[in-house]
C-alpha cells in the first residue's frame, strides 16, 4: 500500500487521531503550519474531491467544523480557522489521497502560514510524536458529538 | 444595511451571479485571484461558519464543489482548485460575512495565488463587470443540477 494516508488508516503508519469512522479519519499533520493543525481525510481512497460521493464529502467538512469547534473549546485556543482543501497538484495537493486542512489561527501570520504549508516547512519547531498525541487527546476530548 | 454581501443578496449591489438558493448564494469575486475565482456565502448574515445551522454550512460546500465541477467542464478549464474558508478575521477574513473561495487553479502559483488574496489583488488585471458576468454565464450554463 504505497498511499500514506490509507497506511494510517489500516494501522501501518502512526498517527495522533482526533476522530474516525466509516467515512471519515482526522489526524495531526506531521508538518503542522500552526500548533493544532489537522488533517480530515475520506477512508475511501480518492485523490480528488470529486471522485468521492457526496455522503464522504459532506462528511468531511462536517468532520472539520467540528475539529474548529473543539480548538475553540480546548485549550488550544484559536480566533480563527482557515478551512483549506487543495484539490490535484496544480492546486498544491502534496498527498495524492485528498484531505482538507483545518488550520487554527491567532492573526495577522497568513502568508507566513501559506508558505509553510507550500514549502513544507513545519511552524512548531521539531516534531515529537508525544506532543502531537497531547495536542490530538485535548482536541478529541471536546469534539462535539455526533 | 452595512454588509456588501446581504446587499448583493437584497439586490441593491451589482454582482455576477452564478447560483442561488433559499440557503446560499455564489458569484465572481470582484477582486478575482485567478479566473473564475467565484465565492460561496449564506443568504443569512453570520460572521462565522459555527453560527450557522448544518444545512446551510453543508448547501455552502456543496455548492463550491459543484461550481468547481462547473469549471472544469466549461471553457474556464481548471486543473485544481482552492477551497478556501477564512473563518474569522484572525484567518484573514475581509468581509464580515461567512464565504467560501472556489479558485481555479493552473499549478505552480500558490504562494502568487496567496499573496494576491491577503493582499486584496486582483489576478487578472482591470476588472471589468461586462467580463464578470461572461464567465459567471459560462460557469453557470455547466452547473450540476441540484
Amino acid at each position: 500500500m504505497s498511499c500514506v494516508f490509507c497506511r494510517i488508516v489500516a494501522g501501518e503508519q502512526p498517527a495522533s487521531v482526533v476522530h474516525h469512522d466509516d467515512l471519515c479519519w482526522a489526524f495531526m499533520d506531521i508538518r503542522p503550519v500552526r500548533r493544532g493543525h489537522v488533517l480530515v481525510i475520506p477512508v475511501a481512497h480518492a485523490v480528488h474531491l470529486h471522485e468521492l460521493d457526496d455522503p464522504i464529502r459532506a462528511r468531511i467538512w462536517e468532520v472539520g467544523q467540528r475539529i474548529a469547534d473543539a480548538h475553540r473549546a480546548s485549550a488550544l485556543t484559536s480566533n480563527g480557522h482557515n478551512f483549506l482543501l487543495n484539490d490535484g497538484k496544480a492546486a498544491n495537493q502534496t498527498v495524492a489521497h485528498a484531505h482538507l486542512h483545518v488550520i487554527p489561527r491567532a492573526g495577522g501570520d497568513f502568508l507566513a502560514t501559506m508558505f509553510r504549508l507550500a514549502k513544507n516547512l513545519t511552524g512548531i519547531g521539531t516534531i515529537r510524536r508525544d506532543a502531537l498525541d497531547t495536542d490530538a487527546d485535548e482536541i478529541r476530548q471536546h469534539l462535539p458529538l455526533f
